[in-house]
């Protein structure tokens, strides 16, 4: 009998703490902050297998060590590929005075890359520190290129995240940039 | 009688175009460019669809107007790509000064990409005006990084051409550097 009370009760502990664990990552789940990366993997049309990946994305050098700085470089190579794989594939005999000023248009900070974030609505997903403020370029556009960052390791391929910033930006790069 | 001679004339007549043909397409595949070429895509470990993109890769703009100038931009780009991609995959914490630091070293003309360049033999290789020194940095260093944009139209993928690189440059980036 005792040691039937013994095992009820280890069993009712077990069953306790597995719920709370549940609604530990329920909770983790449902904050604002997730539920924004849920949606922005939706505006992107890629779903992360390592959603850290999105998360450090989404994170200024501001509000943590952990952050998109290192990944905005990879990002920011990434979309030169793209933009000039795409541009010369099109057109082999493109000049390379015309492909630089369309790079130099796409590399823009104010111009193109922070548009293509605000658009996004990054200056509402990114955590920044409270003395920070997140709508501005350099803070949009940085999250904006780490986005490719993360795309490129989660799937292995940095070509992967070519495609996604390609069709984000509209494929037709000059009206995009005219946006 | 007269057809029979006029139908043994015709086809001698076609079979000496034919053989000329032939001649003309050999000599072409024989020729020194045609054959380092051939040498090239064994070093690089890639055998091309299209060898033109290859010969382009390989054509210096005081050669001809059909150059490598735009390739060299898609290419210096891919290595950027691929660099600090491998760097970020293998570790996802490297600090953004770590990271620039290395891409500086590989972005460097005459320390890194004129020394695999030349290792490669592309000073013999690419073809340049009567004028024009082919050992000069800047042009064994364009020719080199046309070399990538050359394989990524070649198969689709910049991914395809930065492992290439990758696997060109030795894998381990600081000991291939130091070379």
């Amino acid at each position: 009998m005792r040691s039937s009370t013994m095992r009820c009760f280890t069993i009712f502990t077990l069953l306790l703490l597995l719920s709370q664990g549940h609604a530990a990552s329920h909770k983790l789940l449902s904050s604002p902050f997730s539920t924004a990366l849920e949606t922005l993997q939706k505006q992107l049309g890629y779903t992360f297998k390592s959603i850290d990946l999105l998360r450090r994305a989404m994170t200024h050098a501001s509000f943590s060590e952990e952050n998109n700085k290192a990944f905005a470089i990879l990002g920011a190579a990434v979309i030169e590929t793209s933009v000039s794989f795409h541009l010369l594939s099109k057109d082999v005999d493109i000049s390379p005075k015309e492909l630089n000023r369309r790079l130099s248009q796409v590399s823009s900070v104010d111009s193109s890359c922070a548009v293509d974030g605000t658009r996004l609505g990054l200056q509402k997903i990114v955590r920044v520190s409270p003395k920070t403020n997140s709508s501005t370029p350099a803070v949009v556009c940085g999250a904006f290129r780490a986005i490719f960052a993360a795309i490129s390791i989660d799937t292995g391929k940095s070509d992967d995240a070519g495609n996604v910033f390609w069709n984000l930006h509209g494929g037709d790069l000059g009206s995009a940039v005219a946006l």
